[in-house]
């Protein structure tokens, strides 16, 4: 049995962004033992997701450097600081981005998932006491990034922002409910609500489009159209239940707009649609090619800094409605039990959005895989020290 | 008892509008008998709103001359011609500009007020069989107006556009159900559905604003903050229940803006605002005031040819939703009963919207009514022939 880490420091590795734009260091660094509501993560799996990539390219405009980036990520509770009730050590959890206090308007609210109980921090990447728990071998400090920082085999987490998983669960499916598949598949099923026979398109169809075909699949959705210009997705719409694939690039007749295609494929437009691109020019087309009088479209993609969405405000007074959605919609701790078992009974597809696989050190090749067309998510497995 | 009109063209005083810009012209034009699904009404009272002048200036890119404009009007059914069976001769009436057949793939979803039964022919300034029902003494065609054109004192209208109320409720105060007052009370009450303690902005405090901020009220909001920049709207504000009123040009903190006002003033911003303005700038502003994770802003007013409406996505992604309303989303034929029942239980405030009252023959001044802070609704009477 190994000598305890409790209420002490943990040397381990960790990719350390130090700047836009370069290659994260894989180096060892410092993890401090957690504060009171604070919890210390051993991370088995993480993913990599385009956030993850936005903010390394220097688009992100609250991107903090050095940091340690990271946020779809499962693993096993070490130890937990003072006060903490919700986990404890050996937990298997998953870290929430997207916390969930219980307790402050937002969450008493019934009506949004977003936690306002440690925003101003989380976004400052910071922990709540405005210190950080990580170091690096010169004794400076690191950022922590959307809370949740699982690029590092340990990290700190406030008790609001993870969730214990039914421990059969295996981690590497678990960490992708971290972000993107929730973020789609709660879209779909929450945020939008799809009923049976409605009819759906999606904009970008990596894993959080595809997420949201399988939630407009699993809600009976009449025609889920897929809209990529990469043709390697096409066979993963269909593989998660879209009835149909437009390529703009290629589908459409001369002169024809992808707005006019989708309205003439379904009779006037789409009861749902939904951008996963995070171009504002899509989520235009997006809005547009829905039904008059009912349509829906549901921003989900970040777009770049200083991005501005437009439209004439007629789209809107003949009855279309532009919403967004961020984590789906989805409360982490009291809902991601529910995402579980939908995985675990078959209704949700989580490991089949695992196309590649590397160990932790691999990590700076597992930002490249993203730019592959046939990447939906590289995980990362944290070798055994 | 007067030789009877039934199945005969009529002659009547109309107002022409023979070109954007220009005066209306008071004039006697021919009125022909409705043909099969048309009903023909002896109007008695109309009165002017904002549309009609937007589209007399010329802004309008689908305003046709010439026309008789005109949709907030109520009246009498002289005749009817084949297969009418929703009124009869002698009903009391509103026009509806907004029409329901109860049977098109709009009126069927449930889901919406427009109809789409007549909206071809309508914004073409026709009825559905292609062809006019006005002439002016030199034989020359005449275009209908927003399936309505109630500036005559006989007009055509198609039969699912006009609806039967209780004979008892007065015409003059019905005529403002045709548009402004329906509009603003069906926003907050049906499209926005407000409920007891939200909080509620509306910018632009002329018909439709004052009546939102009644249908606020009647649905118990605890705070009700009108917003325009005539202080003549101020005490009409309080009257038609808002609790607050801020005047952008002289209520502001230095260098403070109005969407940071209503948030200081509301914890954090509002549960429903609502543009009455038409101003896109305006839209924008009402979007940003709405509480972050469920504020909606609902658009009413008609933006000037062009204009777009902008913003960040990341106003929707963190929860806050943009949708539109027209008609209030009022169905004219199977709603307005309602609407008249609460006029007539003293829910609905009506009558004191009328401010101003004229002759039919001052109607260009009616028009000159409406840019006078002071004016809500000049209603026009047409005189015994």
């Amino acid at each position: 049995m190994p000598a305890s880490t409790v209420g002490k420091p943990i040397q381990c590795i960790a990719a350390v962004a130090y700047d836009a734009k370069k290659p994260l260091s894989v180096e060892e660094i410092t993890v401090d033992p957690p504060k009171a509501h604070e919890v210390r993560i051993k991370v088995e799996y993480t993913a990599v997701c385009h956030t993850d990539a936005y903010t390394l390219s220097g688009s992100d405009p609250e991107g903090l450097f050095p940091c340690i980036l990271g946020h779809e990520g499962a693993g096993i509770v070490e130890s937990v600081g003072d006060d903490v009730t919700t986990v404890k050590p050996g937990d298997h959890v998953i870290a929430l981005y997207t916390a969930e206090c219980g307790k402050c308007k937002f969450c008493t609210s019934g009506k949004t998932n977003l936690c306002s109980a440690v925003r101003a921090t989380q976004g400052r990447g910071i922990m709540p006491d405005e210190t950080t728990r990580f170091h690096n071998d010169k004794g400076e400090d690191i950022f922590h990034f959307m809370g949740c920082s699982t690029f590092s085999e340990y990290t700190v987490v406030a008790d609001v922002s993870v969730v214990a998983i039914d421990p059969k669960a295996p981690l590497d499916a678990a960490s992708l409910l971290g972000c993107g598949v929730t973020t789609g598949y709660g879209a779909a099923v929450k945020t939008a609500n799809v009923q049976k026979n409605d009819t759906v398109a999606v904009f970008g169809c990596g894993t959080v489009g595809l997420s949201v075909i399988q939630g407009a699949k699993a809600r009976g959705a009449s025609k889920i159209i897929g809209v990529d210009i990469n043709n390697k997705k096409k066979q993963y719409c269909f593989d998660f239940g879209a009835t149909d694939f437009i390529n703009p690039k290629e589908d459409l007749a001369k002169g024809q707009t992808i707005v006019e295609k989708l309205i003439e494929m379904t009779d006037g437009g789409l009861d749902f649609t939904f951008d996963c691109t995070g171009n504002t020019k899509i989520m235009r087309d997006a809005l547009e090619a829905c039904h008059k009088g009912w349509g829906q479209s549901i921003i989900i993609g970040v777009a770049a800094a200083g991005e501005e969405i437009s439209t004439r405000p007629f789209q809107l007074v003949t009855g279309r409605v532009w919403k967004g959605s961020a984590f789906g919609g989805i409360k982490g701790r009291s809902e991601m039990g529910g995402l579980i078992k939908d995985y675990q009974n078959g209704a949700l597809k989580v490991e089949e959005f695992i196309t590649h696989r590397r160990p932790f050190k691999e990590i700076n090749q597992a930002f490249e895989d993203l730019h592959h067309g046939d990447c939906l998510r590289t995980v990362l497995k944290f070798d055994k020290q």
